[in-house]
């Protein structure tokens, strides 16, 4: 861990999932695994704990989320780190009249990290760039802007992805279907990018044709020559997946909902089940509402429980390497 | 202390003031007491604060509340467990149309326990059922479930009475005046049903017709041989009684309001004092309205507000018995 | 310290700039000064958070604020002390119906200290004395009451032209220039008081001339003698000042607007930066909007930005005034 220390430039932010390398993810997934050890005894936990009690965090969320905010605010927990919140713009002062630049600032005289989830895409960009400027800068970790990126969600999928497929030998080489609304899922964008550090993937993406994926996808895509596929064929995608990635449609976003008719082609259900590899994965970012059938649950390749918590374990391991206390995790005997 | 541990059941979830028999509430009451002396000191604090740090907890609160959150949140605090709240369904995934047990399924993959307050009749015990089917059972809490239950409130209540009553020989044999909206108060009910756990008590229900018992209350208390009386004689009522518990129309549910235009007569006021008892102990659950006059705080009978501190005590007594910690409360010479 | 101990009465409450001399706006300054030390490791964070951990604040917010808010949670934070909130009465008991004053009370039943910011003026009086009579009185703290006062944003204001102003000899015979909104600003207001307890000190109030100051505070002034002076020459009297105190405009209070077509004549430009003295110091209490151009932010005369950060450190020096642990804070060799 040392070695990787030295190795790598420290992370300042976390702002898109493009500045992640395969070493990098490498580490942080060992990390993880490594954390969620400490998980099982009290004196695990309290050693957590007081790892960075005297950090404060701000989690700043104007965009509705529920298990985004909880788990990162249980991952701060669980080093101590004390987080305040703003959910609601109208009790701020952004209610007076003040800039968006100027309230984070503000936010960054009070505490040691910055996380948030804003509907305005590159948001996080531009404020970490303004904070880089001031005397008192602070990391900002962007949970999610807009329509734009989510990287925290792709890095705890792509964990999850890693674990459930490590018996057949991890990521590399598999077949990876993703069924839903692949033009406005954020999560997708940074997982499809994220996947293009493991050699030979191959991704299905299934939707119907008016939910494809973006042309700035697509392109960024065929430019690292990754292969992928796009199809209506949900049913030969599924089967043919190593591990299935579904999605519900986001229309809490602007812009076309045309497809949405379509779109119970595309919904997994427990008559799926019999067509499925035996070790498949099935992933799911949740919320989910029709397009994954919840008697799916009781099945042993359903992971979407176990990603959700994965989220908390890797938000945890991402704040030990931004505060860099990673070194401190590996305790002897613990 | 472990004679009880050792006969008794452990408690999995607090759902219903029914689940409670008479040997858990002396059991619980003792243990309320004992923990009230840590407060008398900063290391009683400190020790309290060094029990539970390693747990979260969420408070879910879906209907408004003031009283009973704060009470949980300190309760929580005061055993070092972090606490989060979600008090506003707007914020939360169920806007993008999650059911609600996938949103308390996703909450028990960050915490260790769920306090849940909502407007919807037995929501508890079905998520409670849910939770027990899943790998990572939490404990649930019923902080209050529509006009149906709020169980801590009446061992909240019963505490109360115990204490105020000890000097004359405690609940049993006393005669306990019910006052108010009777119909949809579920402090009536879970309170009513646990009185039943006390020899010789007799309660009179003085109330506008129209706010009488429901028919199931009735129903129970007469098939459980229990003493009570109906009335319209609000001075005969509070003149007999060793308790009085008043209550607050509760017309924020839905239903018939006719009958408050009477609700003035059974209003306790500073002149009804020289007519009580000189040992009744006055008690409300407060919030109150008119019901209850403030100049009745100063008389030495009125009850309610250490009612109110009380309750954040009984909450602590619970949560030590629900994680399993309540033989490391009793601490030789602290 | 204990020298001020023994002679000073215990500070009970925070509800007025009015209450405080000079020997204590000195000895908190002092303190404060002391405090931000603390900051510099780990170690000296670590000892401030062991201080109050026993102690439970609740921060009853239901005017909006973003700053004064996280100042306060934040100094809660760094002292140990846990922080609850009351944000929006809307998920509170006063929608049942409940007084203000029982709100209150009830709030004092659980945590030890009330910080509050109201709409309403002199509210926090009103409950302060109300608590004082109860057998459970806690601190009450004004964190803003209306148009009416904002003691503790007096206090840090003062501590900042101190601090800025200190290689030129301190506050005494200083011209300090207030701009904008003086009548309906209740920072003017607190601030203006708090100076008069400094010798020499003149103050030029510039703004429209229907922003001037309320008649009330013009006759405090005249009456103790202070030398002010009232313009409408913002050019002049920013030129004069070694220190600018800009504010914007209040127009959340109802109130007449007439004026505010003239106030962009009272904004700090870059353009003034060459007119203003070598050392002036420029202040904001902050959100701001046109009034105080961001190209200023750079300038080394700006001091609004660490005017905020210390306002959390003269929050955590008042928090250990109040519980009576100030005298803990001056560690040998720490």
């Amino acid at each position: 861990m040392d070695a990787f220390a030295s190795e790598q430039p420290p992370v300042r932010h976390i702002l898109s999932s493009s500045q992640f390398d395969r070493a990098f993810l490498d580490y942080l997934y060992t990390l993880t695994t490594t954390i969620r050890r400490f998980d099982k005894s009290r004196e695990g936990l309290n050693y957590l704990r007081s790892l960075l009690p005297h950090k404060r965090a701000m989690l700043y969320f104007t965009q509705p989320s529920t298990r985004t905010f909880l788990s990162f605010q249980s991952a701060c927990h669980i080093l101590g780190i004390t987080a305040s919140e703003i959910r609601d713009a109208s009790t701020s002062s952004e209610r007076k009249g003040e800039s968006v630049e100027d309230s984070l600032r503000t936010f960054s005289s009070y505490v040691d990290l910055i996380i948030m989830r804003s509907p305005i895409a590159r948001l996080c960009e531009r404020i970490a760039t303004m904070l880089d400027e001031t005397p008192r800068p602070v990391p900002i970790i962007n949970a999610g802007s807009g329509p734009d990126e989510h990287p925290t969600q792709a890095l705890l999928d792509i964990y999850t992805l890693a674990r459930s497929l490590r018996e057949m030998g991890g990521i590399e080489g598999k077949t990876i279907c993703m069924v839903g609304d692949l033009k406005r899922g954020r999560t997708v964008r940074s997982l499809a990018r994220l996947l293009t550090n493991y050699d030979g993937v191959k991704i299905l993406f299934a939707s119907p044709p008016s939910f494809r994926i973006a042309d700035d996808l697509r392109q960024d895509l065929s430019a690292s020559r990754f292969d992928f596929e796009e199809t209506t064929d949900f049913a030969g995608a599924i089967a043919a997946a190593d591990a299935i990635y579904m999605t519900r449609i986001q229309d809490e976003y602007e812009g076309d909902n045309a497809g949405a008719q379509d779109y119970h082609r595309y919904h997994l259900r427990a008559e799926h089940l019999p067509m499925l590899k035996a070790d498949c994965a099935i992933l799911h970012p949740l919320p989910r509402r029709d397009e994954l059938d919840p008697r799916i649950d009781q099945d042993p390749r359903a992971k979407y429980w176990r990603q959700e918590r994965n989220g908390m374990w890797v938000r945890v391991a991402l704040l030990t390497i931004l505060f860099g206390i990673d070194d401190r995790v590996q305790l002897p005997d613990l």
